[in-house]
């Protein structure tokens, strides 16, 4: 019986995200080429750890032929249960049993913030050893510079902004476009940008929309019928207390912060409005070669430490650098956009308005 | 003074539709370079010409340099008043003196059943002499067997729909789209085959959603966690009556009929379901290649129509050949979907479900 | 043991064509769902049956999940052997015996001319029953108004058509694209039209470079520095004889006919010109929406013919309606571009030259 | 007369590249909205001073409505002469008095190594204070981490590298794509990543092809019959010398690398193998967001340094920062892909061949 130098398991969990088969694929082709590796596939996040029936695969090179241009996860559902609350049960220490009897040294697992509490605490409470591989859509990871999938993210969010102009200016209205970002406005900050946005509305910028149609009713003075406005999911009211009450129950009736901003900004000018929610859009599709070059990256660093016996740790990059921090640093907590990046002062330089005094 | 062979003004009007300056082109190119018009547009639909203060511009060779990868429509926006109904008036003589004033022999209108009709009116009270061209998304007119914008639409909803399949598959959850389509349903048939949807819900096949239901639980037990349902705007219950006020109420109370299938199928099936409104998104953005060719074809046929003196005329599209009807054949009343088409056989034979018993 | 109703072998044949994975998908799904049949599908066109050692696998509705919006084919190469002729051997006994060892009742081909010509030997020699299904990019076959792959086609090379626009107004340079097309100019036609080119080379136009030239430099003379020129592989001057000895020579020196048009209108003109191939690229990719579609009807199609017994056949789309015609009337010769069809019209009415007199 | 605080000229040299037009529109909306500028456009980079015929227009936040979408550059062609030498005469001191005359405090270039250099002759020998924002595609520029148009041209050509995966397995073959990078490898190593290539050949990196033929017949050993090598402009083979010359007498008589390495690749191996040359696709096109948005904020800082009166320098990204070194530490040599950063690394781990020894 062959011994393979390392016996290692592999899951992914949270949202789907553009890039996460490029992680797997830089993986597996590493480790299988240089390194006589034993790569145990989880399915279904946790899932396929908790259920009764357990449900594992060895993946190898041909496991991962043609991944680079899929979206989705080779390894069935991001989106399952938590190990230490399977219907009130903590079933953690089967999930550290059977990968102990399946030989596995480890697990690296691609996941965002809340899979990333479930491993620290997994490795806490059991001993397993784990590398976390950043995932997020939202870029709002703590610890690394840039998540994979943000990219697909923006351009498609960008393409979108984009059709929406020749509408918008065909009708002359306002279109409002809602993008993913609960915690942080990297998604709209970026495709607001890129798309000649009017308008930018994120969580870390409280807006007053009288502000934004000011900017609105001045680019109608000058002959510019329509307008765009790109908002955050988490994008809230500036005044907070009784203001926050009223969003959160007008969200709620509308359906969303897109509607409530569209419908808002048609009362105050007059103008027709439109929403448009990007949602589950954006998280689909093949990844840009951007983010296929980044999870790539990531992954073959994923490998590295394995390999130096450095477990316990998060891939992140730094300064496009590819580098790790200890796992227990990066759980708890978001990234939000920093107000003085030079993008945000670039955004109001186009003269964009973000619903502020500035 | 130069005098030209013909002086022709052209509008575009409705909704916008990818494709609009491709015929504007066409016309223009065809008529400067070949023809000696002087061509005059008229900005902002009928608007132009309706408000106190006329907005006419000459439109050259170079006025349409750039135009085939433009969306929108050169000449303005295309949603704006209706000669025979300005704020209760009837200006319909004056937008017929108007043109009289500018030498015009006639009117070249691109627009969808709503602009013919006007057009049709005016000619018949006016005796302005119109060339009419199709345009909708929707491809529903009646007379011609496709119109531009309709393939770029659908290229751009089987693209939505190839990006939710990675996330459905994901997820595991039935993903709702809801496109366009209120009295027709020829994009959710195009892109819900294309896009290998599991259901397809049009306006002219009333649903029942157990039936839906039912295809999503029968691929649940193959293994198949996910379903994909695209659903037409105008989509409605078998059943009317009762069940259709019921709808109604719910579309209303939920913001759309994508909402409420989401709403209705997670209640049966248990299963997590989620929507996503593609609306303008499938308006906006560069012609595809199909659409600009359609465009030019159209465009350079109703030069064909001026030149004959063949006036009061809607270009269509026949078995693939460029012809035209009379534009009062063309007016009231939409195209639907022929059930005994093979598509829809097409369709059934690929499994998906339309709601109904077959 | 379970008896099929029907068994049946499944090809691939000929260059690679965006659609073909979704022909077999709608086979595969309608056969399976609906009508118990089994399919064997056959690896590397025939090769599978000629080789020593066979290589076959059924076709079941797993195999062709994800097919739609995969380039390329599930059956392996489509590039390879000729039955009637494995290195001067005729073993077309051996595909029609290996067949009927399967149990195969016949066989469904997707192809081209090339694999036709096989099908009909096949069944002329060995009494095998086939039901052709055309494919070309090139949109050449006789029988059929239009074959899947091409729409593809047309989208990629306009896309690139657009992508040369900025770059040769940004250069002040003529700019020639090879298109595919050896017997038929449909590509270059239709994504010349769509691209906004201002000359076509067609093989149906046999052209004179001076009078593209002069086209060139009458844009020049407007302030247009650059121009862009399409032009299909299989384009040749006027002339013949001596003419087209020289050209073939310098196709064969240059590498190909864009090459010589580039090299041949900088010397005429003065003006720096570049030359881009789109060769391969037009094949491959993600099938359009229309494609998809059209693929699935014809696949559709193909097993209506086999259920209702009427073998020999080859399914066609004429006036969009799918139909077949007996194979022996598909094999031997392609369809032109019908030089009276309108698209000619309106590509002339934009002011593109054929390079010939008008 | 209106005195502007800052009258400033604009001009864009070198090849094509999208993006110029982004930082324009950064440039003209920011001055425009907050700072009361006068922004005069150089037509044709220096041309528009160097003529006779002096061709300026004043540039104002209508003349970049629509900007950000637009491949090329609204400045006329890039590629014009250099005032040191026009037909032998050094016009330097032409371009500088009408400057001058023009009231212009300085100009704001936008071009690529061969620009900056003649900026520096200029402000050397006239005095005319300059700001260069720096641009290719090959992302090759010294003093900046990242140039505006790689990230589109990158995202083409993994584009084109997918197109071509599905083609090269249909017809088993070696499938060689040429991409720019005359001087360092950035494209061919980012598309060949994120495109899945087998080998990536760089000029930093001389290449046996003996070596990439082991690689490719190793796969071929593992049942994957094609190969796919993607090959910068300048790569070049290992040994020089005569080797040297072998290879530029190929590529001179074949018309590129690409031809070369696959009539060498078919020659080694015995398998089919055809070259397609990207070229000016790459150059073209809609920008990404992510080069929309670095091009953006390349412009608000070229403003902010006018504003501070620091003239004479380089706008450059550093560690995702906006910045600026002096003009002089900017011209001259090319800036290489590092050999020891982790994506040489990561490519290795993928089982890349660079056609060297490891």
């Amino acid at each position: 019986m062959t011994k393979h130098r390392h016996v290692v398991a592999l899951n992914t969990g949270g949202g789907d995200c553009p890039g996460l088969n490029a992680v797997i694929r830089a993986i597996v082709k590493r480790a299988r080429i240089y390194h006589d590796w034993k790569i145990i596939g989880i399915e279904d996040s946790f899932d396929g750890l908790i259920n009764d029936k357990m449900r594992v695969r060895e993946l190898t090179r041909s496991s991962v032929a043609g991944a680079l241009t899929r979206g989705g996860t080779l390894l069935g559902s991001t989106n399952r249960g938590n190990p230490f609350n399977v219907g009130g049960q903590d079933l953690s220490e089967r999930v550290a049993d059977r990968l102990r009897a399946l030989g596995c040294e480890g697990l690296i697992a691609l996941g965002g913030d809340g899979s990333m509490t479930i491993c620290h605490e997994l490795s806490q409470k059991t001993g397993l050893k784990v590398i976390g591989v950043p995932k997020t859509i939202d870029n709002d990871l703590k610890g690394t510079d840039i998540t994979f999938g943000f990219n697909s993210a923006v351009e498609f969010a960008t393409m979108a902004v984009d059709r929406l102009h020749t509408t918008a200016e065909s009708h002359d209205r306002i279109m409002v476009v809602e993008v993913m970002g609960r915690d942080a406005g990297y998604i709209a900050l970026h495709a607001g940008v890129a798309g000649g946005a009017d308008a930018i509305l994120i969580p870390e910028i409280p807006f007053d929309l009288h502000l934004v149609a000011g900017k609105i009713l001045e680019r109608q003075q000058m002959g510019r019928y329509f307008s765009i406005v790109v908002v955050a999911e988490g994008a809230h009211a500036a005044g907070g207390g009784q203001l926050h009450d009223n969003l959160s129950g007008a969200k709620k009736r509308l359906g969303g912060i897109g509607r409530y901003v569209a419908e808002q900004l048609h009362e105050i000018t007059g103008i027709d409005a439109r929403d448009t929610v990007l949602g589950h859009l954006q998280r689909g599709g093949v990844p840009t070669a951007f983010d296929r070059i980044l999870a790539s990256r990531l992954g073959n660093h994923a490998v590295d430490l394995v390999e130096r016996g450095d477990w316990n740790r998060l891939v992140v990059m730094r300064n496009d650098t590819v580098d790790s921090i200890p796992l227990a640093d990066a759980v708890g907590g978001t990234r939000s956009v920093a107000l003085d990046h030079d993008l945000v002062a670039t955004a109001r330089g186009l003269g964009i308005s973000f619903g502020d005094e500035v």
